[in-house]
């Protein structure tokens, strides 16, 4: 079994670097922050004797040899990026976690055939470079490697050009090899194991994503002598939107989401009308046919509402992340991982997007869920208990032992 | 009369500075811009060959002497601070038909029994620091100096630390002296004049305004795994809001105004839901029971948002400045001048606030406005041309001359 102290411990010590004063992280991708992060894995990586690998995306790669070292390695890992009022174990736990395994197989000495490898993703959440799991995406072959360095922040700032600035700018070629399966696991971010009682959630697949960037351009104006009839206040505009977009959310149940996370009006004065409004819309859901009408209905309603009001819009859909279907032996492997450590498991769909998602298409892939307190993530507060996180990583090890030595 | 190129000339000069691309002005209040810009109307005053004085708000007052100069002054005046997005002739027009007037008295060597002043008022847009015209409100004894002093931006810079460090933190004590009376020429802001074809509207008073903050707190969480029912989503609360904003001034015509022109998310990622949003309302009206349905109404609908939805919030009134009339000899002046130059004019109601208001309180006021493009203010495409400019400086040199030889 692993040592779920050592796996505690190196989670807090990780928390350290980018620690919010409510007891969250904010370590945003490809910043000075991040790169501690993954220069403190690196070390941690050196210790347990791993080869050390970082690819154009900045991906990085620690190696365990094994026996036959020309087999394809089986995978493990998740990100070390955060969100801005992110918590400790969101991508965390599935890098550290991989680590932990690695160091019971020192620990007891153990072999395997296939080569062992903890990866760690760049820019998994999407919150400073969207979209999300942009590098797996890269690794994929979903996006190209000129699209991924060219993911902009709201500053400009290009992910290649910042992935140079903190060092990270490897040379392996993205993807292009052979993995002979991959396994992360991840706190549920959800309040489905917590509901249930269930320690391992045994990760089915995940719901699909479709991300938009709207634009509403109006006229700016002054709030006092601008008669109500003549406005075109594009935050009117974008208001309505938003209570559409939480509409769609809420008469697409059960399972559909919808959230408006990000908004910029512009000039953003008290007393002057907003000449212009950026947001964003996260839809979700795990039936491709539902996000399909989802996205109409969002279509058909901002399109109305610019008409109606004179506004000009930029509707742009940024994401498309389709529903994910995992790999049957490897969902078996983790069910099964759970029955031999004797945890109460369940099935699950993620509602999440994970970079095992985009893995899954090149490599058999699973992925193993443990509960977090009141369902909550990407929030500051969110909390996971010692034993839960131990038993993910107990699955994980029991899950990868046995992909490694087929 | 005025020279009407030498004020179109003196206008071009100051727009130079902030100017922006698309034309306008950004000279946010107690910037280094706004520094640039003072002193240049300083410079140009000392060559008028007026005394110039600062006061603690930063008030800047320019004095031409009078035969009897311990009359009390005639003043005249309004602002050089503009809005992110502003244009070249709001405030600005104000005071530099202030000193064409100087200029004219100059040019034909007139001489006034009392002394006459041109005063530049610190931050009268609101927009870096709210609320508006608060420095008109100190001299006035609206506000005292202390609150004067304290406002605060949103990144916490107070306006008694920028006064110090562009070196307008003045030692003449706030108001507190008799002023015969004071006249501002300003741009309407609005489309009536430009509507019923008039070159000059005779200002009877303004609307009142109440300014308010709410933020609604609710909770961070994952946009993907958190279900709808189960979201406190704080940009989904404050878009009811808005909206309901835009239906309180709709459903109060005519007049009534409201606008939400500042709006801030937290933490604002797209793939997490808004877990504290912060916006501004801004209503207006001339009657003052209006304004208080309307306050009273936003309060209702609010309130019960807040509550059904399980959200914190904060709502706090910042501001009430209340409806304005102004004083019927001044206003006679400016009508009377308006005849004698030749001018078509009407009687209007001013829709934005102005220093004019708050002077309103300690001395005998009245203003002069004159059109501008398509009604277009606060915004960079802000027109207005140069006969008419030249019109409303005519018409303010007949008042001023009027007033100060009585
Ligand atoms: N796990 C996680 O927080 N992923 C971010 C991408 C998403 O929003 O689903
Ligand atoms: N004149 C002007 O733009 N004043 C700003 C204060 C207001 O919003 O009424």
């Amino acid at each position: 079994n692993v040592k779920g102290d050592r796996l505690w411990e190196s989670l807090m010590e990780m928390a350290k670097i980018g620690a919010t004063k409510k007891g969250g992280c904010c370590r945003l991708a490809l910043t000075d922050l991040d790169k501690e992060g993954r220069d403190l894995f690196s070390s941690w990586c050196n210790d347990a004797g791993c080869t050390i690998k970082v690819d154009k995306m900045g991906n990085i790669f620690a190696r365990r040899a094994g026996t036959r070292d020309d087999l394809p390695p089986v995978m493990t890992g998740s990100h070390l990026d955060t969100q801005p009022t992110g918590g400790k174990y969101d991508g965390v736990f599935g890098v550290l976690a991989g680590l932990e395994v690695l160091r019971t197989l020192n620990d007891f000495d153990v072999k395997t055939e296939h080569p062992v490898e903890v990866a760690v993703w760049t820019n998994e959440e999407g919150s400073r470079f969207a979209p999300a799991m942009v590098a797996s995406g890269v690794f994929a072959g979903v996006f190209d490697l000129e699209y991924g360095l060219s993911r902009a922040d709201l500053d400009g700032k290009t992910m290649g050009e910042e992935l140079k600035r903190i060092g990270y700018a490897g040379t392996e070629e993205v993807g292009g090899r052979e993995i002979k399966a991959f396994f992360e696991a991840h706190i549920e971010q959800g309040p489905i194991l917590e509901h249930e009682e269930k320690t391992i959630g045994v990760v089915m697949g995940a719901q699909g994503q479709r991300w938009y960037e709207i634009t509403i351009t109006g006229q700016e104006a002054h709030a006092g002598p601008t008669p109500m009839a003549r406005r075109k206040d594009a935050l009117v505009a974008a208001s309505k939107i938003i209570t559409e977009v939480n509409r769609i959310g809420m008469d697409n149940q059960p399972f559909a989401c919808a959230t408006v996370g990000l908004i910029q009006s512009s000039p953003n004065s008290r007393n002057t009308i907003p000449g212009e409004v950026f947001f964003t819309v996260d839809f979700r859901h795990p039936k491709d046919e539902i996000l399909s009408k989802m996205d109409a209905e969002l279509r058909a309603f901002a399109e109305k509402t610019a008409k109606d009001g004179g506004y000009e819009m930029k509707f742009e859909e940024i994401w498309y992340s389709p529903p994910v279907e995992f790999d049957t032996d490897c969902v078996n492997a983790v069910r099964k991982g759970s029955e031999i450590a004797g945890y109460s498991h369940m099935d699950i769909i993620s509602g999440a997007g994970h970079d095992a998602c985009y893995i899954s298409r090149v490599a058999p892939t699973g992925m193993i869920f443990v509960p977090c307190e009141n369902g909550i993530s990407h929030n500051e507060e969110e909390e996971a208990t010692p034993e839960d996180l131990a038993a993910g990583c107990n699955v994980l090890l029991h899950a990868i032992v046995e992909r490694a030595n087929i």
